[in-house]
């Protein structure tokens, strides 16, 4: 009955629109259900009995907790690992430390990984459920689609958008997963940025390229600013940090032009005074804490559809 | 109905003795719940939905398990968060975080930061219940609570015990704790140490001060010995370990000369052979395991006010 | 009525033939429940409201998490404990922590510690049960019984078969519990290794030793290769690498003269090319993964034993 036949969530690229608007509308019945008087107790438990592994293999706050969160939600026996507790430290390879998750009957192994491509890989020799929560520079989908739930929520629709993402995009995995999102559920793409961190190449994704800031300021309906990387080595890509901000940090003065309906989001964990100015990211504009909110929401869904659930009714009917 | 109208805890010195025994009493009921033979299961399943996070910056065993436990047997969804594993490495506020963890549903996050204030600073921010596990050399209410609840246990009482504690007072969260509940409760409170450690300024809170250990021993009530805290550098205010020993470590000669009554007791963990002999930790009139055990009753209830529970009935209706 | 009367499990050295098969059919028990489709939860909850602390002072992926899935398919709370997290990092002894678990209400606590006799140390003062998860080269007790329980599974029996391990038993505990639960039970063991590492002091425990793999590669009925510690420093006693490979690695030529029904297996997590070359460990004699998935119902009905459950019923009558 249901259109998810997947049991993986690896990249949005891979997902057609119809797929997209499955998991962003299972999302919403999902936040409906927790933020419903009725449902006092919160949780769903239909993963009881089942096994979610965090395995993060990088730091993160936000996204191992929401995933964590969503699988107690669920009812589910949830173990962390983090490379340093895991026998990787042992020298034991990434596909033989999941095998053996899988052989721990995991169902579900959630996998943040420095490699682009790690998640993949792991679907060649894995009956469990993989999902990437970032790999590399490649994909972190379920932050695409918690960007794209936000927007949806906010402004109500998709198509016909406007949607500037502004910093280093060439390695920046979110922006890949918010990308294909977006062209894909008909948004209008922007890519702003320095052009050593937004090269031409990416206008064959459906895009559009600008190096400056201003092009986009009074139009576009959704401003997305991603986090500079200061803990990755990319330095001769960057123009100094002063440079930086002064032509494409999101400062109060340029906050100012924005349309009012404009959304300021970020994926977080922000630096206050580079991609954007601390009186912004806490101005009636800026959405980045509801993107932390709805991000619980998104990857119960997700975790929910891959493994195995039955489909939640939800109202909305929107194009699926 | 009940007088417990916080949803913070963040030092003993704001509560009024009413709220310090509406605490200890709680806690006393909780105490009896687990100790029930009717009460089979154990687990108190209220707080079910909820999610609590132990945000620990600094390393922790018993604080962190025992409220770890303490939320379990509440039913709740529990999150662990060491500043290693967090978004804090990436150089993130705690103020950030926290927004984070709040707009991640946290219902209550009990914190230890090496800062006095972080706890009260959270506290300016978010909804969510802020529970102070210790904050630099500022309070732990809890540690306050269980020493507290311990004494009251093992004595009948408070009101008119003498009570000596002994070290770094200067730089103890676990002192001013102690002192805010006691002088409250009504006890006679002396603190004992080198006159680096143990400034006249003290005696402003309602204590009376030496510097001799002799002083309190025969006399004593409550003997509770503050760790010596290698790992944090205070080495100016500091005698030589050998020195301090002689003057201040309670030797079994010493232990000798308390009164049949006396409770011995330390905050864990303790340093064997520097503030206390190992004999006279592991003797008779120690009740420093007793002071652990306590603390998963005395953290249950305080999650419990603080999370909103109701209230539980109890037996004991001292001065409330 | 059961024959099991034991709160703690240190090693395999001190249980009788009879007890040993106890523990293999409640471990069959468990995997059947596992695996009945009646069964929808696959949770036993009898547990709830017990407290299970894992305190592993080595890294470890496979045991860690097999005993904490365990656990919460028992219904347990369950803590976690790594030595860098905990108070051992402020100098506490190892005693003093595990008196601090047991006050904090901990009914069993699994220990991994790099000192062999730790988990015994313990138990002479506390109540909690005891489970060893590793202590240094002195046992492994719940690897020698999933080891026992795979090849009991896959040959039927255990009495009479010829099981040969190979490579660092000097320094193995790995080695130890699976040379005592196999001589119990009926058992030919074989141990192979350099003469530095398999000294012919061994042979007082029941088993034949040679340093030639040759001898026993035509016969044997299991092939059981202990990992080589890189991470712990014996170097004295060891030929470098590339002979060892060439004396005691299974290579596919060596392994193309194991008998059809011969098993491979390896405790994990396995050095690919050097005990055992890669396409061996995922070839049709390995049983690797196997052992892993039996160290769930292994754990489980070591914690269920140990922890008080009631019998387990089973079908399975061998010799008990």
């Amino acid at each position: 009955m249901s259109i998810w036949k997947h049991k993986n969530l690896i990249s949005l690229s891979e997902l057609s629109a119809k797929e997209l608007w499955f998991l962003l509308k299972t999302a919403k019945a999902f936040k409906g259900l927790r933020e419903s008087k009725a449902n006092k107790a919160k949780n769903v438990p239909v993963f009881q009995g089942k096994t979610v592994v965090n395995f993060f293999a990088e730091p993160s706050t936000r996204t191992r907790i929401s995933f964590e969160l969503s699988a107690l939600r669920l009812g589910a026996n949830v173990i962390n690992i983090s490379a340093t507790m895991s026998s990787l430290q042992k020298g034991e390879t990434l596909k033989d430390t999941a095998l053996s998750l899988e052989a721990l009957h995991a169902d579900i192994i959630v996998l943040r990984h420095g490699s682009a491509g790690a998640s993949q890989f792991l679907t060649k020799y894995l009956r469990s459920s993989i999902i990437n929560a970032g790999d590399g520079s490649h994909e972190h989908p379920t932050q695409g689609l918690l960007d794209g739930f936000t927007i949806w929520e906010k402004h109500g629709r998709l198509e016909g958008l406007r949607v500037a993402i502004v910093g280093d995009i060439l390695f920046s995995r979110v922006a890949r997963s918010n990308i294909h999102l977006l062209v894909k559920l008909g948004a209008k793409v922007t890519l702003v940025g320095p052009s050593t961190l937004v090269p031409r190449e990416f206008e064959a994704m459906g895009v559009q390229i600008t190096h400056r800031m201003e092009d986009v300021l009074a139009t576009t309906d959704v401003l997305n600013l991603l986090r500079i990387q200061y803990e990755r080595q990319h330095k001769e890509y960057f123009p100094c940090m002063g440079e930086y901000i002064s032509l494409f940090g999101l400062t109060k003065q340029r906050a100012a032009r924005l349309k009012s309906g404009c959304l300021v989001m970020h994926p977080g964990p922000v630096n206050r005074g580079v991609e954007v100015d601390s009186e912004v990211v806490d101005g009636a504009k800026s959405v980045i804490l509801e993107q932390v909110s709805n991000g619980i929401a998104v990857r119960t869904a997700v975790l929910y559809a891959c493994g195995g659930g039955e489909v939640v009714r939800y109202g909305q009917s929107e194009d699926s």
